[in-house]
């Protein structure tokens, strides 16, 4: 009689794992030992065995460090090629190999470290625009992890605070690179206690969807508009759509903000929404 | 031609001040030295001039201490009795004296401390119920602050932690007086990231209403079920009516729980909410 092999079958399902293009927006200290569910997911939506992967660690002090990292990883998952774009200034990005890389891989996976560094590097520059629209139009998978994350809206948290009210001066706000420009993104989210500091950005931008993204855990978005949560915490959708207030102090303001009416969904592993209906799956 | 001054305009309109009685509960840390405004409401709403009113300090492990800064602001006030209710063992709750000084005081507060303690000392006593039936009647004006306040609701959050996504395990659950039963109080709220611990609680009681309150701001009911906010910072209610969820993990699981369409108010001073209506007004 034939027994089912648990095992195999897990090995059979690995194998029919999606592997279309997304956005993966990963909130942190991603697991780069064990399963690694969101960096195999990377992998295999990248190409698997045939992909051309290019890591850009720019937000990053310690690039070669940082990158060396994912760089092993990827290549221990035996993608067909792994390349670090080691941008230290903006004008390496005009560099014709590395254009022609952007152009020519697979998936594209930014590193934590400072937003702010990796904005300055990379924000209105040819090559980030290949790749914001090559994401976009599904041909690469592009993931960006922490300050790789924090980037993925038009409207970018750059710095802020936890331990108070939500009030305009909790929360620095700056320009990002526009992958998903509806959303503002906060990432190691729960981990750090940012919930006020998120629905303080998300009160100045009510056209807006917040997402908060905890560690370990990633908002993958397809094309179409759909979000699918991976790993072990969850992604937090802050939705102001019916917000109302009774206040609106004026930027830089430690006054309370009154948010009335905001819709939040707290979505674990397995969990889906779609970005443009804003409803749950 | 006459003159308005500000100084007697301003004294008038504290002579004017609701004197109707109320149920407030209070984040902690109330300012005690300056406006003063959430203690001089309550002393107000205890009757002013003719207030007679019972500290009760038995949260405290200093309870002369804790109960005896109290006493001194309301007789500064000019209260017409302030008296403490010293209780340390449940025995005493029977003496005759201070049964009857809860059936004729005007108004009660209950320190911060512990809220276990407090629990331990006071519940199912006929001291406590009479305490909550004069006030749920609008007899009296009670008043409970940090501890005093976790144990305002049926349900009441004992402790817990931060940092983490929302979880079983985040928040330890335990009975409380009963005072407004609908409700699950926390407080030190965004002072000290609670959101997550909140949100814990109120997703295993879908059918009450979180109300997690910041440090110097108080949400007053009135008879009726009208919530208005007071002080500085926020109280911000959580309403799991409409909540969904796509798993359910067993209690003091750390699993994140997953929590759809959560509805959330951060409200500040001088908005008003109705708790049976679950509407703002």
């Amino acid at each position: 009689m034939l027994q089912l092999d648990p095992q195999s079958q897990s090995c059979g399902s690995a194998m029919l794992q999606p592997t279309k293009p997304a956005i993966m927006i990963i909130g942190g200290a991603e697991d780069k030992v064990h399963g690694r569910e969101i960096l195999r997911t990377f992998f295999n939506r990248s190409g698997g065995p045939e992909a051309h992967i290019a890591i850009i660690p720019s937000a990053s002090r310690e690039p070669n460090l940082t990158g060396g990292r994912y760089v092993s990883i990827f290549e221990d998952m035996g993608a067909k090629s792994v390349q670090m774009l080691d941008i230290r200034e903006r004008e390496q990005t005009n560099d014709p190999y590395w254009q022609r890389a952007t152009e020519e891989c697979t998936g594209v996976f930014l590193t934590g470290g400072d937003q702010l560094r990796l904005c300055a590097l990379l924000a209105d520059t040819a090559l980030i625009d290949t790749v914001r629209l090559r994401a976009q139009m599904g041909q690469i998978t592009l993931a960006g992890t922490s300050a790789g994350a924090a980037i993925m809206g038009h409207h970018m948290i750059a710095g802020g605070g936890s331990g108070e009210s939500p009030n305009r001066a909790l929360v620095d706000m700056a320009t990002g690179l526009s992958i998903v420009p509806e959303l503002i993104v906060d990432q190691h989210f729960h981990n750090r206690n940012r919930m006020a500091r998120l629905m303080s950005a998300v009160s100045m931008y009510a056209d807006l969807l917040g997402i908060g993204i905890d560690e370990d855990t990633c908002a993958m978005v397809e094309q179409g508009g759909g979000l699918q949560v991976l790993g072990k915490g969850t992604v937090t959708v802050i939705d102001p759509s019916d917000m109302t207030h009774t206040n609106e102090p004026i930027v830089g303001s430690t006054d309370p903000l009154s948010l009335h009416s905001l819709k939040i969904h707290i979505l674990c592993h397995g969990d889906r929404y779609h970005l443009h209906k804003r409803a749950l799956l």
